[in-house]
């Protein structure tokens, strides 16, 4: 960095929608996504949902030429669906898997099956870089999408302030080894929702829209708008605007300062194309790295005795998860012994039925059978789930305990 | 530190052995650790396989006086068994899990359901520290201790391979942010293993045993011994002085040095009494932390050519985990498709009787029934192994590219 005074870092971020066989126009979209990553030539791309390894092979070799340094992070049975473009080397991965995500029986939500990790890539342009990618902060469920009522009665809560607690703890132990930090992704939660004000107060991060200079693109920096066409419009029905759920964030570790010069968004289509890359709406940040004279500490964005407000805010709302798990863990348990006694009954049954007892009636043996199998396969599933929900409470328990110490050490502070 | 030129941190690591109704004389144990651990007065306390929330709380009270500060990482359906104890306080901590732990089908070693994690807790004591607590690199199966033939057929060294690059990857990220990390735990590895190589070359990290000014303890610094009555005499034929698979690690990051005056460990029982803390020695050492005048550099603790070469030789067992991962997803997927090509013939069948199709003889409702759910179980847990193996191949291949992206990372340096 010496003797040049200022590195200027375009960074590309993208929920690009591409899972086999469900997104609308995958190839085609992957394809133009590429094309136009060519052309413009970023710094840094950062990519969430590229489900299909495929996907991301072709992307590579296409973008080979300009991006010559890219990895994906494979996680899960289905992959982390995270990769990451660079023109500078990439020295250095890690995968990080959120403890909590979802429920493995909401399948209609698939948040369990996938995307549960943060990845962390290490490189070196002048300044060294810690970049992190992110997808989700889940659920991408209509709910959080849906009118204030749902809002409230979120049940996801809970597990989204553990990833985004999570994903706070994971930057602060790594950041250090790095002198600028960049978070690209789509954390689906909104602005003022307090997960993001947790991660930015916990961490330092700065909002890249915030903070912008100058701004382009969709109004409030929305990223899931109604006038991209593979959006559902009944779900952004309360938000006439739409939403703002995808982030670049990004602050300065050691004695670098970090300033987003541009921001930019598509606005519903991809530019001089008719169709859009993705249902989400592309992140362009354009940052000027400039190395001062002292180093600049670690610094917190908010002020402490706001920030123990929100982690206090947080640490309640992981209460109310806490509690709802145990209820469940409870119920799944409850369940379980209930089956575990139907089978004891039956086999009680089967042994009076051989010494004898009741000869006179023929014994029902298939619908005992199917009785049977019905008891063992709920046993089966009530035992699953107190086990899951066993974890879950562990898990809640254990982010609650530390947002206490948190708040402890933030009160200590002089 | 200023003015105060030495810190003396004296360390204690142990793997308890205390899993409720089934280690041996578990609650004398505890309370004989928790009484040691008091009297002794140490800085530092690692301990595993605490498995029991329980006797984590009793100690914590017993310890609350000299070890004001601690902390029990929660993870999983059982727990990560791993917890700190502190004179110095703990201001932050993180856990990590491994991806890989073995196959959950090989209910005897149980490794996949625990213990899959590395707890991190950051505290400062002059000197601000990141302190590690793993266990296991897995397994703690006696095939690891048995005779040569099956240590050279051990299946389960990929994963133990992966979790120890894991580690080693996990601790370069983070090391950053502390001036000296101290790693204490059951690695389940022989000295000269692979994955001992891998971990300390990878991040410069020193073996106080090898580094130790004095020495004091069962020879060769075992902690696997026959003379520990809770040991399994028949697993440590083939080692008749025992093995020596927990270890106490260390390195300074910044400006300071460490070095390690003393190591000591328990000799089958524990100091004035008759019975032994665990079916492990403890391990003590008391390490001299001094700043210097320049900082250190993150040195790799071995020259970089054999660096090179351990990193390509633990790639290459990871190959062969690779392929034997894809086999066994293969043969999973096989039997699945199998499964339910029965299912579709039952169903088949079925429709063909209900059409009035071989009316004439009687349709064998209950073996029928039988077949099909038996059918079915197959087909869910094959799926299910498919999945798993999914995963691990995924795992497996990430982990192969990382150490690929490492060894070119070390040939392009000068």
């Amino acid at each position: 960095m010496e003797g040049e005074p200022t590195l200027q870092l375009r960074v590309f971020d993208l929920n690009c929608w591409a899972i086999r066989y469900l997104s609308k126009r995958r190839q085609e979209r992957v394809q133009l996504i590429g094309d136009t990553l060519r052309r413009e030539g970023f710094d840094l791309v950062l990519l969430q949902e590229v489900w299909s390894e495929q996907d991301y092979s072709d992307l590579k070799v296409k973008l080979g030429g300009c991006y010559p340094f890219s990895h994906y992070f494979r996680s899960g049975v289905i992959g982390s669906g995270l990769c990451v473009f660079s023109r500078f080397p990439i020295l250095d991965t890690l995968l990080y898997q959120y403890s909590l995500n979802g429920y493995p029986y909401m399948l209609q939500h698939g948040d369990w099956f996938c995307g549960k990790s943060v990845g962390l890539s290490r490189g070196r342009a002048g300044a060294s870089m810690g970049v992190l990618a992110s997808r989700p902060l889940f659920p991408p469920s209509s709910c959080q999408l849906h009118a204030e009522y749902c809002r409230e009665k979120d049940a996801y809560l809970p597990h989204r302030l553990v990833q985004a607690w999570e994903l706070a703890q994971f930057i602060r132990h790594t950041s250090k080894a790095a002198d600028v930090v960049v978070l690209g992704g789509d954390l689906n939660m909104h602005p003022e929702d307090v997960g993001i004000r947790l991660l930015r107060g916990w961490t330092g991060l700065r909002d890249a829209f915030a903070e912008a200079t100058r701004f382009e693109g969709c109004e409030d920096g929305c990223t899931l708008v109604p006038n991209n066409c593979f959006t559902v419009n009944s779900e952004l029905l309360p938000f006439p605007l739409g939403i703002r759920i995808d982030y670049i964030l990004y602050k300065a570790v050691s004695s670098f300062t970090v300033k987003c010069e541009e921001l930019k968004t598509t606005t519903g289509t991809a530019p001089g194309t008719d169709i859009p890359f993705s249902d989400h709406e592309a992140v362009m940040a354009t940052l000027h790295i400039r190395r001062q004279g002292q180093a600049a500490g670690d610094t917190l964005a908010t002020a402490e005795p706001t920030l123990a407000d929100v982690v206090t805010e947080a640490r309640t709302e992981v209460g109310v998860g806490l509690r709802a798990a145990r209820r469940q863990r409870y119920s799944a348990g409850r369940m379980a012994v209930l089956a575990l006694r139907l089978l004891l009954l039956q086999a009680a049954a089967v042994l009076g039925a051989l010494a004898g007892l009741a000869a006179e009636q023929p014994f029902p043996k298939l619908s005992f059978s199917l009785l049977a199998f019905f008891a063992l396969g709920v046993l089966l599933l009530a035992t699953g789930l107190h086990l899951f929900h066993t974890m879950e409470v562990k898990m809640l328990q254990g982010t609650e305990e530390q947002m206490r110490m948190a708040l402890r050490a933030l009160q200590e502070r002089p």
